[in-house]
């Protein structure tokens, strides 16, 4: 394992997660070794690619015969650190909380999501999933700690994030993902990563704008 | 403008996207000149790495006073292509379609919603915003290419990404923003970004795996 000593292009993460899915996809279909051109072929990532983001972590599968399915899936769960399950908690149900907390991809992944709250009266109680029903904002801290929730989902607007980043640290998460168009403050001991959903579309815009021909519209007020 | 002649790392672009948000807050705020010292402490980017992100694209401000809040941010939309309006289509109203549809960002960045599609017939013709009704699938070329959509964005399940977005690129978009788990595949003069909410959530727990303590669960099955 190289693991400790160089620095993984966080793009290589990326990929790896997608490896999962794509592996499982061809694990389901009954494909029990891939090489690395049927994985990037299903993956639509070169087989180059695929060899260099596993050599960050040591040697897997045989040369000429490819990777064992199942067992290439579970190293890299080992390697993402998904071979233990990750209590999650969840604040903010509005439509980005609703479409999160009904994500398979999330369970599969080893995410459990063990509480979900909002400010809203009106909401308190609804269930959302099989048995998970939405608390009130007041419960969080105590909820959390009890469930030993180890992530927090932020999906709250951007006037509330702070407040929300600020009971969640209280409760005792260890890393939050941001989806609220406000950069939250956190202790250096938590781990934040902000999602700007904007900011994606504004990179195609980018990537648009700098291809020809560009098609220019005058702006209506 | 150095622009054309070298690469620009994405992470600069996603940030120029922020400093736009927050160049917008400050503006509100009545604020006329910024210090990068003050946009670094309003996005929480350190003022070395503004001043070297905008330096990729030309001089801005004047040393030792700052940046005009209002020219950097028509500035830096114009670096990004958001000095014109991009006519942009949704594909699959589910609670993320939902979302994204009501996301005021996307009409400040200059976003404009022509169309929502949906394949469900009981989802036909509800008004998600203001003057948008969803359309069945089936008048995705026709609108779509009516419309002009420069963008489409792809939020329908994985199983139907690769139709939908066939269907874009038959319309005319000329880039595309996919969130469906499914990396679909498109002609090359068709721009592509894909987003994988459960890669971000993967990038977390790995950096969470990789601090101490790690507090590891037998997974229940």
């Amino acid at each position: 394992m190289k693991q400790k000593d160089i620095k993984i292009p966080e793009a290589t993460i990326k990929r790896l997660s997608t490896y999962i899915n794509c592996l499982e996809r061809l694990d389901d279909k009954g494909c029990q070794v891939v090489s690395s051109e049927l994985l990037g072929e299903s993956c639509q990532v070169s087989p180059a690619q695929i060899r260099k983001d596993l050599s960050y972590f040591g040697e897997f599968g045989v040369r000429g015969v490819g990777y064992a399915t199942k067992s290439l899936t579970e190293e890299i769960k080992v390697i993402l650190g998904l071979d233990c399950i990750w209590p999650t908690v969840l604040v903010g149900v509005g439509h980005l909380g609703h479409a999160l907390l009904n994500f398979t991809f999330f369970r599969e992944h080893g995410y459990r999501m063990v509480a979900a709250f909002d400010s809203d009266p009106g909401k308190i109680g609804t269930e959302v999933e099989e048995g998970l029903h939405i608390q009130p904002i007041e419960k969080l801290v105590e909820t959390a700690s009890r469930e030993k929730a180890a992530i927090g989902i932020v999906t709250v607007p951007a006037s509330s994030a702070q407040s929300t980043a600020d009971l969640l640290v209280e409760a005792g998460v260890r890393g939050i993902l941001n989806f609220a168009p406000f950069k939250v403050r956190v202790p250096d001991n938590i781990t934040l990563r902000n999602v700007s959903i904007v900011s994606e579309l504004d990179n195609l815009a980018y990537l648009l704008s700098n291809k020809k021909p560009r098609r220019r519209l005058k702006k209506k007020k």
